[in-house]
């Protein structure tokens, strides 16, 4: 019986382009995208994305070759999760906030056969090439703008842009077959960076399979009907809009497209178009606080929301909830192909009051259906710790949905799947119930604003300034984004900047701050420094952390931002690759 | 990047073994089963299949080793559906229906190692026993009865008995590990049997990973959420209740277990228990529509029903609703392991008039989402029929969820797989907006109260008649059952039983029923047959079944069957294989 051979009937390789074929066929007429007075149907989105895979076959794409994208969440961004890996490439969205330099490493590291660029980053696009010519990266790479579908800037008619693409593509029957026929579902899909750095970059590699599964679990954690009318609050550059670009072609649904993340832009859409779904992290629910609430007299229910990236405190869900969105967390990260875990809503909490109905909407919740297994493991014994709510392990996960591993980083992938698990890094408990909650994120991640920056990142950049001997650094709160950087600093002998007796100011704070804002960019710059003797340790000299974090708890952030009326309609990047 | 390693965190086979595990874990106290007085919660099922597992290990059960069940909708019928892959088995659950010449038949072709029957088969046991040493048939088969979990009828210390195999598995540890290392997700999970006739056995084979992508879409096709309550009208045998024995376990959802489907026990339970979602053929109607409407008061919506098997006419799917079940159509059959088209439902369409909408719902839908791909092609040239709702073709499917194949029936199994794609040997149109329709079925299949009845089966038995010289069956109308077979037979030359001259009776109709009931299981035997001179046929020979089913449509059903009271609380087996 399993002798028995299969066929192409009945063993097809598992990849989420298929949910944009099945869209085009199951609901050809429904709107697949809405972008300001743009239109799409989903039989029209199918087309452009065959033709501009053609075209990307026309430009002789190979399997496997990379395609790097720097777009907000426009159409393009969306048609490009299909028509690249259509064409047989891997796409690569890169975070939108990184710096010239950052975006460079990346590009280094992955080395993509093309680069697509949103025409507002054309400096940025120059300031790269000149970055990649310092730096005699071999790298052959053809450069194309995305303008609006309806206005081209094109500078010159040889010069190639993203309409252009469309426009000249044109699939023939062996393009089409082609274009659908995935030999093997654990083949790459996309490429997504953990952290847009320098030194050591993590270039997550995502399966169509793992994809296909994550989509899949998505729709059924968050519990997404047919036909869903979805808001891009979160940028499609994380984790693949944590898969629900794919997962929109899955359920038929509407993508209604945003550059700019702001209140009056989310309100507008919501009204507009009968928004029923959209994603972001927590800081955005301060952005919807400050906006102009719902008018829900002609809805008929809450937008749903899911939310992730850090833990909403239960006051602040509760006052979200009262503008007319429903809230669901979820716990994920770009290792995961997404999300992990979703706090599946039990019918028998709709009795409690309402504030302990906060509490437990704020846990993490239950592993997604397409993880294999889940845990939280004691890290020294790696036992299952007791599910009583208190007891602290790693969280750890297995199954098909999880990464290929890191691009050309044994090392670090070998890390990442030690005992046979993805070991997460983060810290949480088992309720009774069978609920994870987070009580630490992991030891040295901060979290701004939803983005995840490492401390080590900028230790790394810290410790090579001539003056500082060794630095820590550690989340500090920030009104607006959550956390933010602090970093404490022992500078090397006779550097001193504190003590009564040497009063020579050799540095100050904010030339520190200054030097990182040089080597790194400007949302991962450390907003306090402070000098110290030296830091604490533990007998095998590692410094702890925790020590230093329960002294930046103290701080209070003294900068430009603060939570005004004039941050409404600031743009908000806010997202996370650990969602 | 496509030949990263993987590992055991990242490729683990796909198998709706996991959604046990995952229910204990994510679930544990939620209520798994309700069986009259009996309960069990979420962690109890997980332990008692463990044990079962266990101790079908101990009994030294081997990889792929068959295990037969013949069972109605009890909490052993469903724990088997885990236990036994969980064992490395594969189940084989049997149509309850049949008479003991056709289950022989099955075990003679599906050579079981176990053979488990709820205690009211004992005797059928023992035909089946004494039919298959008659035929010599080489099959070292365990019989293991089951009885209510709470009262044995063991005649002897030694027998075994289901409880007992409960009660005495222990997991190791070791165990444990071996009853979750599925080595393949291509490896059989199930072994379902479309027709349970003695000739030309259909056996289909069922993958771990056909299975979990079965259950997958039948989640998101159905949009069950978290927590159903799940009414078992539909018999597990059939097709693994349409894998929702899996389903229910993904969704940490609570199996209302009964023996008998009549009016009384539906509502009963309905009341009782809060269902949320049943499965039933359209002949389940009639007997919904006579018995106690529900009680809405205390209801917070109605019961979602998911129908097969035949397409229900759109006056019964409104009264239907008036009682307060939702409807929802859907396509499939064995060989796709289960549902292969959902008819989702279209906001736009709650615009629409409700008769419109009932056209609608009557309709069979688009493709679930785990097929690659769907078609209607015409049967000729293999192209795809045009989108305008009139155009016939025969509906193909492809993809992962698809069977294996036929046990030890490669002609078949090549048949079924022509040209890449399953051949349903459905008749359908497709219109504009990309819904299917089912225009007629395959041509030679009676349905019967839901069950298909292959008239090549009966024909072959009326073949074997001396004094039969052809024989052609089709479907009649019957005013219960839909459809029941009808006979047209031409007696050997000299045995005409019509014209005036040759007064003769050689034969009746009776004596021609009574012929079949002593060769078929009842419910395949003819109702009515028609003694006619010649056949009609077409140039190579080819008798022509629409013209006979045309005379067909003609005929009353005259026999005891009516719909009357009594029929209420009569035992319904009304279900399908092909859904």
């Amino acid at each position: 019986m399993d002798k028995m051979a299969l066929c192409e009937a009945n063993n097809v390789p598992l990849t989420p382009i298929t949910f944009l074929k099945r869209a085009s066929e199951c609901y050809p007429n429904r709107t697949s995208i809405i972008y300001g007075q743009t239109r799409f149907t989903w039989r029209q989105t199918y087309e452009r994305c065959c033709r501009l895979a053609t075209s990307l076959l026309t430009l002789n794409i190979s399997k496997n070759d990379v395609v790097s994208v720097v777009a907000p969440n426009i159409p393009a961004m969306y048609e490009m999760h299909f028509a690249v890996p259509m064409a047989g490439g891997v796409l690569n969205p890169i975070n939108t906030r990184l710096d010239a330099k950052s975006m460079a490493a990346i590009l280094s590291h992955a080395q993509p056969k093309f680069l697509f660029l949103d025409r507002i980053f054309e400096s940025l696009a120059q300031e790269i090439h000149h970055l990649l010519a310092i730096e005699d990266t071999h790298l052959n790479m053809l450069v194309i703008f995305i303008d609006e579908t309806d206005f081209s800037k094109k500078i010159s008619p040889n010069e190639l842009d993203y309409e252009g693409l469309i426009r000249s593509g044109e699939p023939t029957s062996s393009m089409v077959t082609r274009m659908f026929s995935i030999q093997n579902e654990q083949d790459p899909i996309s490429l997504n960076y953990t952290s847009g750095t320098t030194a050591d970059p993590k270039g997550v590699v995502v399966s169509h399979r793992g994809a296909y599964l994550s989509c899949l679990s998505a729709i059924m954690g968050w519990e997404i009907g047919t036909g869903p009318v979805y808001l891009w609050t979160l940028p499609m550059f994380h984790c693949n809009g944590w898969t629900l670009t794919w997962s929109m072609a899955a359920r038929g649904g509407t993508n209604v497209c945003m550059r700019q993340v702001t209140a009056l832009e989310i309100y507008k859409n919501i009204e507009l178009h009968g928004v029923t779904h959209m994603c972001c992290v927590p800081t955005v629910f301060n952005i919807l606080l400050q906006g102009n609430p719902l008018d829900f007299s002609h809805r008929s229910g809450p937008v749903q929301v899911l939310t992730g990236g850090s833990s909403p405190p239960a006051a602040l869900v509760k006052k979200v909830e009262g503008l007319g969105f429903k809230v669901m967390q979820v716990y994920g990260l770009t290792e995961a192909t997404g999300a992990a875990l979703f706090c599946e809503w039990q019918d028998e909490w709709n009795r409690l009051p309402e504030n302990q109905q906060m509490k437990l909407k704020a846990r993490q919740g239950v592993g997604i259906l397409t993880l294999a297994d889940f845990d939280v493991k004691d890290t020294e014994t790696q036992e299952s710790v007791p599910r009583d709510g208190k007891t602290m392990g790693e969280i750890v996960i297995k199954g098909s949905c999880i990464m290929k591993g890191y691009l050309k980083n044994p090392k670090a992938t070998f890390e990442a799947f030690k005992n046979g698990w993805l070991n997460t890094g983060d810290i949480g408990v088992v309720h009774p119930d069978g609920h994870v909650e987070i009580k630490d994120r992991s030891k040295d991640i901060i979290i701004s604003g939803g983005e995840n920056i490492s401390s080590v990142e900028i230790e790394n950049v810290l410790y090579k300034h001539q003056k500082v001997l060794e630095a820590a650094v550690v989340a500090m709160p920030h009104l607006m984004w959550g956390e933010t950087p602090c970093a404490f600093i022992v500078l090397e002998k006779g550097e001193t900047n504190h003590g009564d007796r040497e009063a020579k100011v050799v540095i100050r704070e904010r030339d520190l701050i200054e030097y990182c804002r040089e080597n790194l960019p400007r949302f991962m710059c450390p907003r306090k420094v402070v000098f110290v003797e030296e830091l604490p340790k533990n007998g095998n000299g590692k410094i702890l952390k925790p020590k230093l974090r329960d002294i930046a708890k103290g701080f209070v952030v003294n900068d430009e931002d603060n939570i005004g009326s004039k941050v409404v309609q600031r743009r908000v990047d806010c997202f996370t690759s650990r969602l």
